[in-house]
């Protein structure tokens, strides 16, 4: 049921209610919800999760070679002399590297872009970190070998990838990308064709897991 | 698919999504995307959001009449001298009061008790402001008539509507409660069965409104 537009009583929540609500896909009542939640909190708690947002902007910094964020100058996996600083995954945002990790099934270095080429959101090459990503080639600091463009497989992805393929192709680096196909459990009635499709083209040499 | 634990590339990252994962409803996946989209914003926009939160410690005060949260000594509601202050509604929270004054029918003032009774929660009578609206019909600021109990249907609103009931009887106001009853527009068909029996039970003289 429509109600009028909701009066706050204070202008003190309704600043808090219209910052929450600047959250991705967080509403006017969820906003609320989440305000009176912490309005019920001691003084300290509110205080306390204020300043852990603050601390967004205050200390968060950006490693100087990945562009990963980190709380140095230097992330701790660019850091790591144990990981194969010859392999370098570009990926578009921060939640990638995170996702790879967790996988615990790579051991190369990363090189974060910050976004991926979309003309329609007004993000060009020049809005991303590609330009790093040449320098860290050019230098060739740490060798690296190969380059894997792990961007998503849509239109922007895919042009994203092909802008860096042409960019750091002269350096001689091996180039390659996500192998893409079923998911592992899926089942072959549910798949879009699109997906069986390539999956049948691009079909793999039986292999028997250990 | 189960993934081993997030490893945080930042410690500030880790902290902000700790802080915002305390949010009711809030896993941490949703809180992680929060704060990632937070650190992609400005960093004023970011420090704003983080001072928005921290005036509900600092800035919100709640009513000395009726304990509604708000910017002064007095709420607007209580300041307004055109409400009718010989009716005072009974709510537990202060999204009741604003859920109210949204449907722009009640024209009395409030009393927020600031939650209900509930042994479980470990919530007793001292935890709530029913002193304070034993003090309001004492020394009968504002003449009190009537005292409408808008708690929720629940045993625990029950028991505290009971408890508070036996509290205001020896001041002689008239105490009443919410109707409840199928809801406008409601179809008997998917009723349950409780409301529906009270329904008839406490049938009403049938209303052209105009």
């Amino acid at each position: 049921m429509s109600r009028p537009d909701r009066q706050y009583p204070s202008k003190v929540l309704e600043e808090a209610v219209e910052a929450i609500g600047s959250l991705p896909g967080v509403g006017s009542r969820s906003a609320l919800r989440f305000a009176l939640h912490l309005l019920r909190q001691p003084a300290e708690r509110i205080k306390g999760f204020a300043a852990a947002i603050d601390r967004l902007a205050e200390d968060v910094r950006y490693c100087g070679e990945c562009s990963m964020v980190c709380d140095g100058d230097i992330c701790p996996v660019c850091a790591d002399r144990t990981r194969d600083h010859s392999i370098i995954c570009v990926v578009a945002s921060i939640r990638d590297v995170m996702s790879i990790e967790a996988t615990g099934q790579y051991r190369g270095v990363y090189h974060v872009l910050g976004g991926i080429i979309s003309p329609i959101d007004g993000v060009g090459p020049s809005d991303l970190t590609i330009g790093k990503l040449v320098d860290r080639l050019d230098g060739r600091r740490g060798e690296p070998t190969e380059v894997i463009l792990a961007l998503s497989g849509d239109v922007e992805g895919e042009t994203t990838s092909f802008y860096i393929y042409r960019q750091i192709e002269p350096f001689g680096v091996k180039v390659t990308t996500l192998a893409r196909g079923l998911g592992f459990g899926d089942n072959l009635e549910y798949a879009d064709s699109l997906t069986l499709g390539r999956s049948i083209t691009n079909r793999q040499i039986f292999k028997v897991w250990k």
